[in-house]
């Protein structure tokens, strides 16, 4: 089974590296969120609304992952955070190594929390373990209320779901409760935050419990 | 560089799988779209209209691909098309061989059209062919307009971009004429259908472009 074997000597050696980051991360203080979902979700506008949110209050980093184009990025750092641009050239996921390079360009001690943006897949990223403290899913309301159920495995290894785009609710089918009962049913120690990054509702919350996470009061 | 050989190799193997499929189909006078997309795009919701909509004129026959759950087979199966289940168990994509496997369980004779419903992902799918005539991608206009740009070489890989939830329009940022712009730029003989399958906007021009394909009178 040489396919197998090869597949386990890459993410054993991907564990490495993102054990040596997650040490060395710690050793500096900063907590760090790796933050997945499908293309579209809102990974971005999420952290655009957090980084304006928090300013003055929180310094934020963010390493911004791509399959191509700076265009996150920009948005990212006209937001106001120190930004560093990963693009994987056609790659479906963040590995530790990228994440290692990306380190070196950043000035940590500037940074209080950091933000890893994945590539928009809700399968891939899963497998890579990136050195960070948390994972966060985000998942939209138009993506329908099936996704828990179909891609177990993103919320299975997840702390947070944050469910986006709550202001669309009048206009599609979706069942907030069947997709939080799907997704706590995978892992029921699922913390979710409801929020529409498009009205602001629900951002309160988030932003209170990532500055309590930055400060090391919650885990 | 082992790694890269590998990935070579096995991309090589599902080409050869992916032709011998192509001549069987051709062989049988079966048409054969791979339908790709983000998860929650509207795939299946596609698939159930168009079904509905071709019933008696069209006998569809669909390989519904999924990494877990049998739900959108059974959704596919209630529209009235003849649907095989295939489960990834975690795998992003479809690949030829499982292609071959399904193929066994559907009586080609009684298909005249037949979809293969990729696993909800823009990244991986497109590197693999599974022996299909052509690709549609669908993308829908909440996960914002800069798909294209974002994901290309799913765009670069299809024949046909299928542009869903347009009724969605009046509620969100979406600027269709960038999307189209992006993603002709990529590739300037895609084919466009923009549709709503929620109010039926668009869906018989797909379905009349979909007869003359199965027909053999375009290509």
């Amino acid at each position: 089974m040489p396919k197998v074997t090869i597949a386990q000597n890459i993410l054993a050696a991907n564990e490495t590296i993102a054990q040596e980051i997650r040490q060395a991360l710690t050793a500096h203080g900063l907590r760090t969120i790796n933050i997945m979902s499908s293309p579209g979700a809102g990974k971005t506008t999420l952290l655009e609304r957090t980084i304006e949110r928090l300013r003055g209050q929180l310094s934020i980093g963010v390493i911004e992952g791509d399959i191509e184009t700076t265009a996150d990025a920009e948005r990212i750092e006209a937001a106001g955070a120190e930004t560093v641009q990963i693009n994987t050239r056609g790659a479906c996921h963040l590995e530790a190594h990228m994440i290692r390079a990306a380190l070196k360009e950043i000035d940590l001690a500037r940074v209080s929390l950091l933000f890893i943006e994945n590539i928009g897949n809700l399968v891939c990223p899963s497998a890579w373990d990136l050195g960070e403290d948390i994972r966060v899913v985000v998942i939209s309301t138009t993506e329908g209320d099936d996704k828990p159920a179909k891609y177990p495995q993103i919320f299975a290894s997840s702390q947070i779901m944050v469910v986006n785009k709550l202001d669309l609710l009048p206009y599609i089918d979706f069942d907030l409760e069947k997709a939080k009962r799907q997704a706590l049913a995978i892992n029921p120690r699922l913390r979710i935050f409801e929020v529409s990054c498009r009205t602001g509702m629900g951002l309160d919350n988030w932003c209170e419990w990532l500055l309590a996470f930055a400060d090391d009061k919650i885990s």
